[in-house]
Formats: C-alpha cells, structure tokens, sequence
C-alpha cells in the first residue's frame, strides 16, 4: 500500500501522510468541502484551488439521477464536467438510506432508491451498479454501498446492517475494473461490539482505505469518540482512515488526535448560509448588531481572501439588506477556515506539538 | 471642463473619451453595473476588476436609509466599506419616486420618502441632503435630485417636473461642498419640446456632465431613441453624457451611435437570474433541454473567466439543480459581456469603424 499512502509524522495517535491518487496527492489530515451535485454551495471550483481545497466529495447516486454518471463520463468525466482538477471521492448513495425522500427498501442484492425528482420512479442500486457509476464519473476515490442506518435503531438492525455492509463490501472489490482507489465503510451504529466487528471484517477485505460511517447523524460526543476509537484500535496502521460526514472543528480534531486522516462534510456551508462564522476564539453570527460597526476582519488569524479584503461590518450589511454575495464571502471565509484548520494541524503533528495546538484551538473555540 | 472629460475620437456623432474623477479614469462610453446596496447581485467588487467594469453606480439614498451615509462614512467612505476602488457614481434617490414603497409625495423643498422597510418612517429628500449624503458616501459623480416621473403621465407633470429638476438642480450646484463631480439630470418624458427645454436648462447650469433620466421605464424604443436625440442636439460637445437606465445591449449601441458616452442598468444581472445569457448571437435561455448537451462555452468569442472555464452543459446543470453558483456564472458573463461590448465599440470608433461594428452587432443579436 506505499504506493497509495504514506505516513510521514506521528505525534502520538495523530497521523501525518499523504494520499496519491489518480489526480495527484493530498497530505493528510485533511476537510473535503461537499460537493452532491457537482458544486460546493455558494463556491466555485476555482474558489477551491484558491483555498487550497485539494480533495472533494460529490454523490454518485444523484449525479447518476441528474445529469447521470453516463452523461457525465462522456462528457470527459467529472473533474472535466466541473472544472476541478483536484482529488474527487464519490460517496455511493448509502448516505442516501436515511433520508426518507430518497429510501424504499433494502433488499439483498442491493438498495431501492427513489428519485427524490419523482417520487414514482424507483431503481436498484446494487453494489456492482455503484462501482460502475462512480468508474463512469472518474471517481479517484471509490467509497463501497453501505447498508447505513438512522441513529437510534435497534441493535439487531445494526447488526444486520454490518454483515450486509460486509458482503456488499466483497461484491464492490469484486466490481472493480479501473485504477480508481476504493475506500471499505465500517458500520455498527453506536454499538462497542458491532463496530470492532465491521472495522474488522472491513480490515480484512485489502480496501485502499477505510471509512468509518454512520457517524454525524445525532450521536453524542462521547459515543462519536468511542466509535473512532474502537475502530482505530483495530485498523491497520498503513491505511488512510476517513470520518464521513464528521465537520464540526472541535469534532475533527478530536478525531485526528485518535488518529484519523480524512473528514468531509457540508457543517462549513450550512453554518455560513445561517450566519454562523467560524473563528479561532469560536463561532459568531455576523447578523448580530454588535458586529455593525467591527472594522475587522471575519477572523483576525484567517488568511482567507474575504478576511484579507472585506470587514465584519461590510459582511454583515450585505447579511441584513439580504444581497447575494452574503453567502459567498460566508461560505467561503468557514470553507478556507476548514483547510487552514486542518495544514496548522498537520504542521503541529510535524513538530510533534499536536496535543498543544489541540488545547489551544480547544480553548480558543469553547470561549 | 478639458481636466474633467477629453474627447480622443469620433465617428460620426459616437465618441470616444476620458471621464476624470477622484478614483481615477475610465474610457468612454462605458457601461455601469448597479450596486444599489453597495453589492452587485451575485458579483463582488474584487470580480469587477477582472471583468475591468471600472465604474459602478450605488444609490445614495437606499444606503442613507442603511446602513447610512454618515455612517460609510465614518468607516472611511464607500469605496473603503465595499471595498472597490474604481469609480463609484451615486444615484440621488429620484429613481425611487417611480417606486410606490419609496415614493410619499413631491414638495417645492424636495420628495418625502418611505423607508421601503417600515413604512411609517418618513422623510424629506432636499436637494442639499442628497448633495451631502452623496459626500459622505465619497461618491465620484454625484447625481442632482430630479423630478422623476413615471411613463405615460400627462404633459403638465412632466412640465412641472422639468421645472422642478431645474430648480433642485441650480440648489445641488450651489450644495456642493466637494472636489465630487457632479451630473444634471434631464427630464421631460416623451414630450419633445420638454426634452428640449430641459436639455437647455440642464446645460446652462455648467454640471461636470449631464445624464438623460426618465427612460428605460417603458417607452418603446422609438421614444426612447426620439428623446436621446433631441437633448443630443442641444447638450454641450464637450461634455459627458450618461443615458439612465439603459443597459439593452442593441439600446446602448444606438445611443452610442447618438453620442452617449455612459451606461447603467440592472439589465445584465436580472437575465442573468431568469437564465437569459447574452452572447453576440443573441439571447438564449440556458435552462432550455437544448443545452444540455452543449460543451462549448456560453458564448464563443468571449473572453470572460466563465467563458473560458465552463461549459453551458455544465452551467445548465446548474441552473436544473438550483446550485448557487449558477447564478454568479450567469451574472459574471453577461455582465463581462457589456464591458467587451463597449471595449469593442470603442476600438470601432477610434479606427472609424463604428457603423460597420454596429451593424454586424445589431445582425448578430437579433438573429
């Protein structure tokens, strides 16, 4: 696996490596910025380049419903498509399964999903159609179907829901036809014993990397970390490990420190399109009157382009007269905030100062 | 006048030119994109530079109402709040009389407005207060108060307002406390005689140039046509002349051809949020199915950063899934597109070649 990753620095249980892959390479940890349908909210792919956003995440399963992974592949495939040179992974659509406007049924062979566009027509998302469509889209970074459950169900569900995981996992390596890297997915809910069986039946299907999913869906803290860590402890030392859908920042470093490279999630946008604006000294809502007249930037250490060029005070009239490019300099200031996050995190693992640099951000987040 | 306005070419009765102001040059004629609210809709002032739009024009009295002119000010003006340096006109507020949520009533001092968001909060417009409050913003060319009538009213109401924007025109000249230029307005509606007298009165103030208002409010184009010829003939060679509201593309080329030498309008960006692209072909809606399959750019001989990096496939994509990025790709070109217009127009009068240029636009746009 050196060719695919490499750790390049320890600091206790936090990892720093890097990722090749088919569009070149990313040094791990890293925050991929979310894009479903081919766009990150409110920013361009260009903007990414700008932020040093070297990996994405887009969703197979509904491209392949709107404009369609065929559509896409003989468009040049979706770095193309979108004018994105950077790493793509594509999820499969097992995210899909908790969202009652996408979900039917699960069967054996695969998910019945609907089209959230029509409600009437369903189709068979079987592993081997989920590999073929994220091949089809040019995916660098393939994740396998997932049998994913909604927080709270059953233990019996979950346990189902690992074995089912399990044998898609075989049927999607089993699938695989091109050089696209495909990352394996732990199940398991919040269950101890469930998730040491999935990272372990995971572990042993020689996947490029390994997910850990299921997780950001309304567990606690506590039983998030417990999760990772159960996991990691089992999980083989040379492959990237990767948190689905875990963005918070607190959340990410504390997933880093037990040992995980890799985060996506849509926390950055959703909070900017509510006013909410990460700072080093915690979150703020620029809609607030108290930031009317702050001449200052978004975040005094950001280096981002909005807080090099725009104050709180422009930012927050453009929020109150209800102008457009609100969203933009919002989303792009968390999404920046996000990447410079993650490379102080990763200089800190070199210096082996990882544990000081967590309290600081820690302490500084929590004001 | 020869610091403030230098002519360097005609063909014709079209011109090419210079405008001087605080915040530097800008050839003529040029065309404005319009920041009401010290935004344009889904661009932001660092795009404008890209797309070399060195002049906006921002509404003195909406930003008064907020976040207030004293208050820019205080913050160092408004090309420091919003971060643009090229060259910022200010509308006075006599647009918004044809707006019934602004507009109360006319007086001899000035217009009693609403505050369009509460509208129990009233107040009286003089011709000092919009003078001042377009200092305070650090405007580069103030407009006067004007009477502004809506179309198809009688003859006696726009005589009066002809009258009434003279008088509030002499009073904003002797107001001016500033090293801001400052523009007269010209009303008079479709009347010719009014035109002509208000032409005549405007001129013989001695403003830095001189704008045409009350069109592009509903007049057919003839009218409209009618009206910029007949204050053509009467205004000062010397001096620059600015056509209000007018940013059809066809439109402004025949006031080009008339001798206007300054645009604005919102036209650009409101297409561009109903998917109308312009390109030297014509208007198309790039929502339609036809597109879906296009991997050619919005239109082929611009030069424009989307142009150049994204396909009306991929754009259309956009639009279907309602992505917010689609709306600031279709804004950036077509606003792109009245820039180069105008840089092309002005390459055809200075080689004297602008009726040739004129034609082949006016064949190509209404194929």
């Amino acid at each position: 696996m050196s060719d695919t990753f490499e750790i390049k620095a320890k600091d206790g249980k936090a990892r720093n490596g890097v990722l090749n892959t088919m569009h070149g390479s990313v040094e791990t940890p890293f925050f991929m910025p979310v894009a479903t349908k081919a766009a990150v909210k409110h920013i361009i792919p260009d903007d990414l380049k700008e932020m040093k956003a070297n990996a994405i995440i887009a969703n197979a399963l509904i491209l392949d419903l709107n404009p369609g992974a065929k559509f896409i592949k003989e468009r040049g495939g979706l770095h193309k498509f979108m004018n994105y040179n950077g790493i793509i992974f594509t999820d499969s659509g097992g995210f899909q399964m908790i969202r009652n406007s996408f979900y039917e049924k699960t069967t054996k062979d695969g998910v019945i999903f609907k089209d959230v566009l029509n409600q009437n027509k369903k189709f068979l998302a079987t592993p081997e159609y989920v590999v073929k469509i994220q091949e089809e889209l040019g995916s660098d970074v393939i994740m396998v179907l997932d049998d994913h459950n909604k927080y709270g169900l059953d233990k019996e569900k979950h346990a189902k829901a690992v074995e089912q995981t399990y044998q898609w996992g075989k049927r999607c390596l089993e699938a695989k036809t091109g050089k696209n890297l495909m990352f394996g997915i732990i199940q398991g809910g919040t269950f101890p014993d469930l998730r040491k069986k999935s990272a372990e039946l995971t572990a042993s299907l020689g996947f490029d990397g390994i997910a850990i999913g299921g997780l950001g869906i309304g567990e606690t803290e506590e039983e998030q970390k417990e999760a990772i860590d159960i996991c990691i402890n089992i999980l083989p030392e040379n492959k990237p490990r990767y948190v689905m859908g875990v963005g918070n920042p607190l959340q990410m470093l504390v997933a880093v420190k037990l040992g995980i490279d890799c985060f996506d999630s849509t926390y950055p946008t959703q909070n900017a399109r509510h006013d909410t604006i990460f700072t080093r000294k915690g979150k703020i809502d620029i809609a607030k009157g108290k930031h009317k007249e702050e001449q200052v930037p978004l975040c005094d250490d950001c280096d981002c382009y909005v807080c090099k060029n725009y104050s709180r005070s422009y930012i927050r009239h453009l929020v109150k007269m209800d102008e457009p490019i609100a969203h933009r300099l919002k989303s792009f200031h968390n999404v920046r905030f996000m990447q410079k996050l993650l490379e102080d995190a990763r200089v800190a693992i070199k210096d082996g100062k990882f544990e000081e640099f967590f309290n600081k951000f820690k302490k500084g987040w929590e004001r």
